[in-house]
């Protein structure tokens, strides 16, 4: 990594761009129907990391591609990682009453609001895609909503998601827990990076590299989440021991506390492999893994 | 109309094609995760007209397009209508018990099943419009996703079942309730007729008549609901007066029932009207409009 680079701007740049364009594309919360679209602002616009976008911008970026390009398709993103978020929240599901420190959306807008915001913001995603003007060839921006599709729905994310939740209280053994984690959060993560990729015109080995990085680093981030969750860190947002209070299944859990920092650290070490061949150009993508591992301070 | 088109025929014809394709492209019941598929295919495979999905068949075939082309289209929409019956049947919606005479997805699944059923069938038909060869262009494709989501977003069925929620128990006026149903029922119904023209490679002309029959015959649609509502008919499988009881705003309530009678048949006259020109190649989209909003016996 050059001495010039900083992940600290990069991070807050690639915020900004981010934020502005999702604040831009989502109708605004004077429009028609008013509650619903500030339900779906209000969890939008609620901060936090902005990852998916971020990986799908340096995923872009690794590849000299534009991140201009690739604004639409990190903003789909991040439109269907807070639906999930939302949904996840509700009563029937977590039953979460904090979300980033503030009251969950259906803790404000009640759960109605809060389902349907879930579900406008899931179909926004899709229209905002089918509206892009990248990547170029329109096969490709077809190519690109099915992977994002394929990630999000009943043998992505929302599979994941079933999965966990009839999981709850039950012993399971870390061949479950890894399948849960790969389709709850792993897919969407692969699908950013991809969506990056695919923007920037990968090929080949390039577009294989970077899948294999992205499946790492997915793994590796779930298990430094459910380190997070015993040990704390900053800037987490939710009650420390949570999962353990709910009888969570987590990697500390059933692999040991030594043994699952060992294992994120291998997998980020092989995803960081994957990345070594794009010299400077990798940095950002690079310098991001690195950081969402060990932000436990 | 010719004395040898059978409307029965071509519903009992429609519903089977769209059934078998339906069942084809849905992962089957046994694939992981095995409740969620199962959740899905309660609800996609419980009957019902498949009123979206066949006027979408009927208006390709009216510009002389191939039904089978428009089938992924189709298949996709009833998808999008399942998933917001399943999420409007939830304890925080419209709490219902029953749907086609059968118990709602939630009392059989659970709700937090039910929500995510609701989620992965939504993303399911994006997925299916990506995947699909119709229309040939890839660009028009893309056209077509951008008008499914619309129709079904925030300033579609999803906005119109939040102000429909909040108008609850509310006095509202006669404009107010139209600007709900638009949204609410209107625009998905205006969505299968435009995806059936698209298909079909609708221009000028073409596709400005099909949407006025379309915009037509999904308000006469809702105000004839609105009627059986009280007056009861075959095969309507939710309990009489239940919009009554809840207090909800109706056309009936506040046009009376016979301005509302009236009011229902001068909107599919104007509708049929769209559709004269067309001859034989409009009859089976002629003969369904006239059928729903009469179907009360």
């Amino acid at each position: 990594m050059t001495q010039n680079f900083s992940l600290k701007s990069y991070l807050t740049e690639g915020k900004k761009l981010i934020e502005d364009y999702l604040n831009k594309c989502l109708p605004a919360p004077q429009t028609w129907p008013e509650t619903l679209h500030q339900s779906m602002h209000y969890s939008l616009m609620a901060g936090g990391k902005r990852l998916r976008p971020i990986l799908c911008l340096a995923s872009t970026e690794c590849l000299g591609g534009n991140q201009e390009e690739a604004l639409a398709a990190a903003a789909a993103l991040e439109m269907i990682h807070t639906y999930s978020l939302i949904h996840d929240d509700l009563p029937a599901m977590d039953d979460d009453d904090l979300r980033r420190g503030r009251p969950t959306n259906h803790k404000v807008y009640g759960e109605a609001m809060a389902i349907l915001a879930g579900d406008a913001l899931l179909t926004e995603a899709f229209r905002l895609l089918s509206l892009s003007h990248y990547p170029q060839d329109p096969l490709s921006r077809l190519q690109l909503i099915q992977i994002i599709a394929e990630a999000s729905g009943s043998q992505g994310m929302v599979g994941g998601q079933a999965i966990d939740l009839l999981s709850e209280g039950k012993k399971i053994t870390l061949e479950a827990l890894e399948k849960i984690h790969q389709n709850k959060t792993g897919k969407l993560i692969l699908a950013s990076v991809q969506a990056g990729a695919l923007i920037a015109g990968a090929q080949g080995e390039d577009w294989k590299r970077l899948s294999r990085f992205a499946q790492n680093i997915g793994l590796s981030f779930q298990i430094a989440d459910d380190i997070l969750d015993i040990e704390g860190g900053e800037d987490i947002g939710k009650d420390l021991g949570s999962d353990l209070e709910k009888n969570k299944a987590t990697y500390p859990a059933l692999l040991g506390l030594e043994a699952s920092k060992k294992r994120a650290k291998a997998l980020m070490e092989e995803a960081l492999d994957c990345l070594s061949i794009y010299g400077e150009k990798g940095q950002a993508l690079k310098a991001i893994a690195e950081y969402v591992v060990s932000r436990k301070n």
